[in-house]
């Protein structure tokens, strides 16, 4: 087995999903990895990693419209505001969502279901560049 | 470290919780693996894997509920609405639960606690072949 | 690739974010691990785990009452309600949480994010003592 390692560096201009799948995908080529897993984790609390439908815009859309009711800002009981009203919803909506991914690599390539993106999700209002180890066990 | 690679198919009949613990550990017992990692990976944005509580139904019940009052169908402000009622609200679902899971495997079996099951979780309506990749990384 | 297995005991006195960072760390170092890869498993269906922001203590006060607007207790509809109030939304404050954690281990410790914590999320009332399994695949 080996071991293959980088970081990935997404740049995000305000809240939605912006999709990585194809900069992952480079990497697994690059290294000339056939089979094995894919190990992603973003080094941040207000910004998470999904993966999710990648065909019709539209479900993004729906996707990012239901975080925002599920954890809206402005709440009287948040407490942790002093980076502005988007930064408790912030972390709310991480913790729902995921900090780490899992991915089967076969045939050269990430093994996702045929509608399915990666995404990172950033909560925050203000763009970012945002960091995803990306870390590879190579079976063959 | 040996690594094994099988795909299973879950059919599924509407939304709810369909355990498959068995059917892992029985390939865990077939590959003859007594100790490692298990790797489990849906393909699909519209169904996810959970682990929860396996010993009573009515804990099922409730979670089940859950799910479908945090994102309810026929919402005014979905627009992702192509394939019916249920489809956006399946994505919300999907991503709030999860699409992989990282389990050890100790004893020839997955080391769950003792009130553990594996589910998938069924978000749409009608009937589906859900397929989950299965990987382990077996130490001994 | 070497293998390191152990089990942490954390224990909990009723509902809230209980960080333990440096007991996986404490583990790392122990074994020597400068690079690889650690995997976390609650054996718990009623606490959790996540990853948050550490540094101010109100962004955890709000996740908490996040979680628990999010999933009230004492719901006309929830039947699973044999231990008490806070059995049912235990159980879902976990599915919306993290069973498993998959953190890349660099320069001898996880390498976290500057501003990330791991958290066990107890969602239960009463004290408990919660099992992590910590599995670790060292590559250098």
């Amino acid at each position: 087995m080996n071991w293959h390692k980088d970081t990935l560096e997404i740049p995000s201009h305000g809240k939605g999903m912006y999709a990585f799948t194809d900069a992952v995908n480079a990497r697994i080529q690059a290294w000339g990895i056939r089979e094995g897993m894919c190990f992603l984790y973003i080094q941040h609390t207000s910004a998470s990693l999904c993966i999710s439908e990648s065909y019709d815009p539209s479900a993004q859309d729906d996707l990012e419209i239901f975080l925002d009711r599920l954890a809206p800002e402005r709440q009287p009981w948040h407490r942790h505001t002093m980076e502005g009203p988007d930064d408790s919803p912030s972390h709310m909506r991480a913790i729902l969502t995921d900090t780490d991914l899992t991915i089967p690599i076969d045939e050269g390539k990430l093994n996702l279901g045929i509608w399915q993106g990666i995404y990172l999700f950033e909560h925050r209002t203000r763009p970012h560049r945002r960091k995803v180890l990306i870390r590879c066990i190579q079976t063959a």
